[in-house]
């Protein structure tokens, strides 16, 4: 029941028609007994800045989550971002604080090190290798570093990404190794596909599946289908899999945490 | 259940918890089968026209409530507004347009008439005494003039106030004789309390009760308390008397109506 001190949430995005959100954190403002509601918000880019001000004037507005086209533009437009955020270069979750200052971070890597966690698949100290260097890719690199993995490969069709990539995260995290590589499972107990390929029938596999081992931790963060072609060569070669939804389910709740604190 | 295609409005208000408009209209939408939902916007004044600006730009925005203190200045900030809202001097529902265009209108005084009609106290034709001439008073003498009423008498304190407001209703509708004149119920069929007056134990009477005759329909439009000391002095008098929820249910009705209105 949203009455007049109902507290406000919401996503930005354009599209928005597909976003998922607002079922997913409703719920989570329901079992946390929150009087909150989190509703959409169709935003194109050239309004995002001008509803940013408006965001800091909305005096019942708890915080938001951002999402594309809007997650690199928002690293400007808060008033501060955690400095994760600002290596990652996105923002997807933003507080607003009682003085109406915008505080932005980023949860997309810490809800899939989340996810893997409360399977029972710590990352610290393993080796991992990401294929991929986008957007996705960063998050998740700096949160498998943020959470003190072994060591790091990245790898990617072109290299200068995952090499630009890699540099950036040991810049952060100097005391883990990071550096960019091929596509090779091998000597790895951690393989994460980051890119999407997958999404699609047909798609070729992210990286060669006839080289992973048993007990080998295999991970995506493609939500649908939930089982690639990736995952169901990884079963059957004997290896854990990870489908992409434990990230999204994560994230959730670690953005409705951030959005919800009183600093 | 709240999607990413649910379809947004709001009630833009400063202080914002007291509202009861989420309650109601949320209940509309329910009721109409329409996937929308209705939240507090807490905007203070120095921030309404980029609020506005904001609201052209929110492109699944269906359209907003505008209450205290943003009437007045919402009248500027539509880019259109009906002829009666803008002689009212005040809008309380705006409808965003699919090219981003704010349309408003004004249905305080509408949703007054609606309830009287609804309970078979339809004022075409009738004589009545409106007490007060303030904002309130001018959304219900615009509103009774718009449905015939036979004849209005505006009573207010401040003498001149009633005069200016009498003056812009006869402008408005030529044909109607509308006046200002005492707070004298005799020769009238129909007597509404526009002031605040019964808000409060204590308050003094808008008009003298003992003057009421038996068949007067005597009208509030204060919700808190339900019967007012006045609308108990008419019942004992033997008046037909209205409480000021008629007036709140039937506006709720027309300001969904008018924003989920095709044009």
């Amino acid at each position: 029941m949203i009455t007049g001190s109902t507290r406000l949430f919401g996503i930005v995005a354009d599209p928005i028609a597909q976003v998922r959100t607002p079922e997913v954190l409703n719920a989570y403002f329901d079992k946390q007994g929150l009087d909150a509601v989190l509703v959409p918000l169709h935003i194109g880019a050239a309004q995002l800045a001008v509803a940013f001000d408006v965001f800091r004037a909305l005096k019942n507005l708890g915080g938001f989550i951002v999402t594309v086209p809007h997650k690199t533009a928002a690293v400007d437009l808060c008033d501060e971002v955690s400095a994760a955020a600002r290596e990652i270069g996105a923002v997807n979750t933003v507080r607003r604080e009682p003085d109406g200052r915008l505080v932005g971070d980023m949860f997309d890597g810490r809800g899939f090190v989340a996810g893997l966690k409360a399977e029972g698949l710590d990352p610290a100290g393993r080796r991992a290798l990401l294929v991929g260097a986008g957007g996705a890719a960063a998050a998740i690199a700096f949160a498998l570093a943020e959470v003190g993995v072994g060591r790091l490969t990245i790898a990617n069709r072109t290299r200068a990404r995952a090499e630009e990539l890699a540099s950036r995260v040991s810049r952060f995290y100097p005391a883990i190794q990071v550096e960019a590589g091929d596509a090779d499972p091998t000597s790895h107990d951690l393989i994460v596909n980051s890119t999407s390929l997958g999404m699609k029938t047909g798609d070729a596999m992210p990286f060669d599946t006839e080289l992973l081992q048993p007990e080998q931790i295999v991970a995506e963060i493609i939500m649908k289908p939930e089982m690639t072609a990736m995952l169901r060569q990884a079963t059957l070669r004997g290896c854990v899999v990870q489908a992409g939804r434990h990230m999204l389910d994560h994230q959730a709740r670690l953005m409705g945490e951030f959005m919800t604190r009183v600093s």
